[in-house]
């Protein structure tokens, strides 16, 4: 947006461009659309966003957004405090929320291990998991990405999480469902055939 | 995004949702993605876009978006007022801009006519065009859209036009640049052979 255009117009639409996935060309349309709504609209949309960000912080014990003390996951009495699901993110909890089928509480780590872009075992929430291993936990389950990096993470805690003689699984690889053998890659077909199932 | 996340965050994303275009998905994507910028990164996204939409509002000559009361096109004494380009929407006005070529001035219409959506001669700024044809103008340009109510709206326009005594023009159809037959379609190649120019 050039001289032309009024500067609080081209700031609003400079700080759409910041949002990930957003290009420059989407984040005018978004300016303009701002500036046909009403302003009480407006001043929600800031308002709640702004909200988010600053009462929103980590959970105390399983790391994962919350604008309480303890998320409402790891403050539920129904769940099963001795099953620790370790995922990357917190969007990660939501899909696996989401699915439905697991019952016990979370660990996100912020992040995944990666040498090539410097992250290493200090920089994701490692210390924190440990911490609560050394209570009453059964299992740890990996539940990190099935990428380089979500391997190599799943596989550098579980090798610290063993010698405590607790038991660590990982997320099963195969086909996902609805997809069809023609389309799977080589990977996913090995690793279908490697864990294959009793009928 | 259900009830094991944090309201706030859930706020946030509902917020993002009601954007053009963006989906609950990339919504709840983008509240994560504020979720982890600095407090005051957030807070100037927040305050920009409020400021642009309380600062803005339409020039009251040409009824483009500006933060001051004439915009800066009407405002530039080296502009032909005489030339008047009456466009749709101000992101119409960008293009022009962009696209460079015209020396004129601009007039924002703010929608386009259509029955269809009841959309009528007084739901869009047609009285503050005529307003401005009582001055000394030479040449009204239509630059609306290609489309039925952009057409609609350019023939109604010029039939109000036309028995001033001012020139009325149309933009120009024909094959986009570096466009191939093969792929025009019909109404454009029509178009096109009917309008062509001597070499």
């Amino acid at each position: 947006m050039a001289e032309y255009n009024s500067a609080p117009l081209v700031s609003a639409a400079e700080q759409f461009a910041k949002l990930p996935g957003i290009g420059m060309k989407t984040a005018q349309r978004l300016a303009y659309y701002m500036l046909n709504q009403p302003v009480e609209d407006v001043e929600k949309f800031t308002s709640e966003i702004l909200k988010a960000r600053k009462s929103v912080h980590c959970c105390k014990i399983c790391q994962n957004f919350t604008d309480t003390d303890e998320c409402s996951i790891c403050g539920d009495f129904r769940r099963d405090k001795k099953t620790i699901c370790v995922v990357e993110a917190p969007k990660d909890v939501s899909a696996l929320e989401r699915a439905g089928g697991f019952n016990g509480v979370y660990h996100v780590l912020h992040g995944l291990l990666s040498p090539m872009e410097n992250i290493g075992p200090n920089d994701i929430r490692i210390a924190e998991l440990m911490k609560r291993l050394s209570g009453d936990v059964n299992e740890v389950i990996m539940a990190t990405n099935p990428t380089v990096e979500g391997e190599t993470t799943a596989s550098y805690i579980s090798r610290m999480i063993k010698p405590l003689g607790i038991k660590v699984t990982r997320l099963a690889y195969g086909l996902p469902a609805g997809s069809s053998l023609e389309y799977a890659d080589d990977v996913t077909l090995q690793r279908a055939i490697e864990n294959r199932n009793e009928l």
